[in-house]
């Protein structure tokens, strides 16, 4: 029982400290969890992460990696428990906890079947990438030559996430690929870690001729922080991070940006090979970096962890953005999106 | 629009004439689901109904069996949907729609692997049979010469089943099997279909022993009104089966008995193969049948589909119950146990 005591006083506690303070979301982060973590993301006060949880994985590995996610649940519920909806996150904030939401990066864990979207959705997932960096049933990756736009199978799969209430995630996918989805979605689509293409020309980040459609539709951006979306990379400024936030609030609005920190903290290296390899190639493939510089990049001394995310807003607020809008780039807009986007359509 | 305005119409008319209906719950079917079926659910006025989803499945083909379900919910909504917990029973009850509950008859759904406890709970299953006639990795089921009791891994589901909130069900499990999940078991179990032994000497009914220790633990028995669980078969006549009710309330209590029909209206015979067979033999196991009668015996006339739950209640009442008592019985008691059974630990 003093367990329970301890955990209880320990939600007091933060309720009366957090309720005060913004609510933070970061969405997207794929780090090599742990309690370490978890901790910092209680410390650094982010009320909902949205995790990646499955690359290449096929359903059955998605699963397995579900039961691994539930086992955290199960061993830290103090610290962190699995975000459905947008009140979870309300609750989360109010609890000084994290809502964790799954995503998918690719959309291998629906595998050939539509009916896999609706029994994911029902075990969590809300947000899946059409593609990522190559062809995929559904629509095209970003390192591909040729983007023939949505698939056959792809305008079923939109119909259907639209449907049960998951976003269409297109941060690794082709322009053309990227521009139709969202044409044919009936509902709000998401980027949810890249950066303007004007500001670090880099094949991930994004064109004005993108971000202009995507925000029109009432879609998010969430500004990466993975250094090869950076300008200068690791020795990217935060004040041209937040000149880059601002310039984008100018074009598109303030309301469709977000953070999506991309953050893969105290991940192998080995890791980064399973993201750009998966099991569909035997030439090794260095994805954004290349062969003398493979690894994982070094973040920026200014956001290396959940604890930095108060950087972020300093720096946002010295730029000249006004508080509400601070709160909404860095929590605010990611949860009046999420209210909207999670429930199934006409809920 | 026109659609929705007549489903909601037909919600509205339903709600007032079901309102003043008893609320009615079959806690176990295994038909060949289809529009008339569901229809004669709604018309028969059963507000739940505990399907069984997996006789021998595995976990993915469990899941594409999840997928026809939701197919259905999507293309009937009027009539039926997914029920989670009790409240969504009571739901269906003042809609007039009938809420469909997961089961299994076997754990061949979960494999070898405990995770998958919990997603299975997450996507709906609320029964599990811990053994179906055979061997399972759990516990021995009825049809086995030698019963060892709840093996290593079975002590470690039944504690996950008590986490999570899914119920075992000790159906088609023997003797021993029984007893010890009924002792480790730290929640009450069901056994979901079977009747008493002394009324009719099948192997698959339950005895004394077994039906005095699942009662006194909170347990609740379903009543089957598959042919080879009564007496005299098909030629059962109501009133011996409502003596047999009667009997068993005065020996453990009326309040921990409910239906569980068993039924399995317009499956063919082939069905009945794969529940008794699976993929486990070459040589056919005739199971309850036998080679002159290998098929599905065909029900009594007072009960063949779910418009003829109101001859049991009559039946029940001319025997002597009170009408609480028979409101119980026909789905008031289940209704019970599911709010206690279905959410997690300490929820």
């Amino acid at each position: 029982m003093s367990q329970f005591g301890t955990r209880f006083f320990g939600h007091e506690w933060y309720r009366l400290r957090m309720t005060s303070s913004p609510l933070i979301i970061d969405n997207l982060q794929y780090a090599n969890w742990s309690e370490k973590i978890f901790r910092q993301m209680h410390e650094g006060g982010v009320s909902a992460v949205h995790v990646t949880i499955a690359y290449h994985e096929q359903f059955r590995e998605t699963v397995s990696n579900i039961e691994a996610w539930n086992r955290w649940f199960e061993l830290y519920p103090e610290l962190i428990f699995q975000g459905f909806t947008a009140d979870d996150v309300k609750r989360a904030h109010s609890e000084g906890r994290t809502a964790i939401i799954f995503g998918f990066q690719n959309p291998s864990p629906m595998e050939d079947d539509i009916g896999l979207i609706e029994v994911l959705h029902r075990l969590g997932a809300r947000f899946m990438q059409l593609s990522y960096n190559n062809q995929s049933l559904l629509a095209t990756g970003c390192y591909e030559a040729e983007d023939p736009g949505i698939t056959r199978f792809g305008k079923q799969a939109i119909a259907e996430m639209n449907r049960v209430g998951m976003v269409i995630d297109m941060s690794h996918s082709a322009e053309r690929s990227t521009l139709e989805a969202i044409e044919i979605s009936r509902r709000p689509i998401a980027i949810t870690h890249a950066n303007p293409h004007v500001w670090h020309p880099a094949l991930r980040n994004k064109s004005h001729a993108v971000l202009s459609a995507l925000t029109k539709a009432g879609g998010m951006l969430g500004f990466s922080l993975y250094p090869h979306h950076l300008k200068d990379g690791t020795d990217c400024t935060l004040e041209s991070f937040c000149q880059a936030v601002a310039d984008a609030a100018s074009a598109y609005g303030a309301e469709n940006l977000g953070i999506g920190s991309d953050l893969c903290q105290d991940q192998p290296d080995s890791v980064v090979e399973w993201m750009r390899n998966g099991r569909w190639t035997k030439v090794l493939d260095y994805g954004e970096g290349s062969a003398s510089n493979a690894g994982f990049p070094d973040q920026p001394e200014w956001f290396s962890c959940n604890l930095h995310f108060g950087n972020i807003s300093e720096g946002l607020s010295k730029i000249g953005f006004s508080s509400s809008e601070v709160d909404g780039i860095m929590g605010g807009n990611w949860l009046t999106f999420y209210e909207h986007a999670f429930q199934p359509e006409g809920a």
